[in-house]
């Protein structure tokens, strides 16, 4: 069968269909329902501190039995400058004002939220752990594989795969610039040149360079995406939209509506949000910070200074000042339950399959 | 069969493949051969005159009795200014000398040689017509349907592929960002908004808007790359950067290597080889004039203005100075033949219908 290969026996699961670790965006009754039904469903706990990750991870548990993921963000170590921030906190002075917000205080402290996520996934045995922007260090590596979690890098280029087999992943997510949300590259000096490769070309050239199971990501929507992702010759595929916009998705209702009613056309690459470059639906708040007349702040810290600005303006409804994450597939979006999505997804690679010989 | 559908029955060709127009690198040897294995060769004469053309077209014929087409640019009508030329001489001064190049006279006759060109085709009873840039006329398109000659058009978003389709395009290619050369693009309003999908994203949301067979490209170099454009519903792929590098190309030997000795990650799209948009390996002359201070004249301005010092270039074996297009899966490109070329990608696409079930 189509699904029964080394990816599904490593990761103890039926279907080679990941959900995204789409980071503030998974609720407990996603990653579950996904795992049950056969996928591995995965906690976004990029943002997440230890006590809220323990929480999700104990309720996930009560739903299911299955295995199922964590997915955390690599502290990635950028400098940052005092007159970056004031210069930045000017610009967004106009948008909390009208949301009537404070201004915050940067507080970076993501290399102690992600050792103590790691020792939560430990603690309480969480089968699988999943990585963006970079690469643990072998200490924390040999923790996990001491520990039986099998490990998930992501890459966007070949050379960041190979570095990814290289220290230890047991399986590499193959990052298409399809894709919404975050980037995964790790390896670029700078974000002008991280690269964008689409899923078709980066697939089979990753898979020729390595031995460890590829899981393909960008643009998956459906049947067709998934088939055409195993021939390709990735074991599996990451799903990320496709997810969002399902009723247990934890996504405002503002961010799948924008996806809903958005064209292939209407995503962008930006680091306005975050200071890390990821796709979504293109809206004012991006354009406007398109013309900044300086340098955005890095991640985490341009995270914290639009954190508020893009949570208040999401619960009053408004789309123009919130990120919208997407892949270059919203067309394909539907709005349905979980187990409608994977029941068609499985219904669909079956079909597809009748009729290719 | 997985070659056999209305595609194939359309061009009365056995495999669905086809040979991108590749302007200024195809060669009646290229064309034919990929003809004669069952494919489509198509000759790519954006920049022929009819007499060129006339001559090119015999010398197919003579060497095949099966369909090829010829690939044409339809005009695009771009404003420029004389202050635009000068400024892009005065910078291009030291290339010119370097090369002992005098100044060219910009001479704009695109719509005469693409009327020219359609004559051409007519008179010679060329099966299939394929059409970059744009939409022929519709005076044009009934002159080509009454002649009997198959339509095939080029998008890169759905609503381009609906326009193909509502025109009265026959087949319509699917171009997807990963693809080499020239970017098809022609409802957006400026090079900066240019739709950049990815294949498998662009493949399946135009599957279900249009009724018409849908051609993939874009990063496609092997079996596994056709089988996957079939499973996202296209009937046929069309790939450029893999016959180029194969013995019978028109394309320099500069060129050929640049590409062979290139990773995934060294393309970038740029409009300073010709004023529209092309993706290739990136080089000296795109990094230097991504620096430009002023508005990179529009095709096909800037082609001909940079056009001897990118042959003159070649011809002395200095990369750095000329284009080398090519897709986003260059570790995929091999130095063969084309019959070589086109019998692995048969057998490839054969052997993993054998693995997939």
């Amino acid at each position: 069968m189509w699904y029964s290969n080394s990816l599904t026996k490593m990761l103890s699961i039926k279907y080679p269909i990941i959900q995204a670790g789409m980071a503030g965006s998974t609720t407990p009754e996603l990653v579950a329902t996904v795992s049950n039904k056969g996928g591995l469903g995965c906690i976004g706990a990029g943002y997440f501190t230890a006590d809220k990750l323990e929480q999700e991870i104990q309720k996930v548990r009560s739903m299911t039995v299955q295995p199922f993921g964590v997915n955390l963000f690599v502290p990635s170590h950028n400098n940052y400058t005092e007159a970056q921030v004031e210069h930045m906190n000017a610009w967004l002075k106009p948008y909390r004002k009208a949301l009537d917000l404070e201004e915050p205080v940067v507080n970076i402290t993501e290399e102690q939220q992600f050792n103590n996520a790691i020792e939560m996934v430990i603690k309480h045995k969480v089968p699988v752990c999943c990585f963006t922007f970079g690469l643990p260090s072998q200490e924390i590596i040999s923790k996990l594989k001491q520990a039986n979690v099998t490990l998930v890098g992501t890459a966007t280029s070949v050379e960041e795969a190979i570095e990814n087999e290289r220290v230890g992943m047991d399986m590499v997510v193959a990052q298409g610039s399809e894709a919404g949300g975050h980037r995964g590259s790790f390896l670029a000096k700078n974000q002008q040149t991280q690269p964008l490769i689409g899923t078709m070309s980066l697939v089979p050239q990753v898979v020729e360079h390595l031995s460890i199971p590829i899981i393909a990501a960008g643009g998956i929507m459906n049947g067709r995406g998934i088939l055409a992702s195993l021939v390709l010759g990735a074991q599996g595929v990451q799903m990320g939209t496709a997810f969002l916009t399902t009723e247990e998705s934890g996504a405002n209702e503002v961010v799948k509506q924008g996806i809903l009613n958005s064209k292939e056309t209407d995503t962008r690459v930006t680091d306005v949000f975050s200071g890390k470059l990821a796709r979504g639906i293109n809206n004012e708040f991006a354009e406007s910070l398109a013309k900044y007349d300086g340098e955005i702040p890095p991640y985490p810290v341009q995270n914290q200074l639009t954190n508020t600005i893009r949570k208040t303006a999401a619960a009053k409804g408004n789309s123009k000042w919130t990120h919208m994450w997407s892949g270059q597939s919203p067309r394909l979006a539907k709005r349905q339950q979980v187990t409608q999505l994977f029941d068609n997804l499985v219904s669909e690679v079956d079909a597809l399959l009748q009729t290719i010989h």
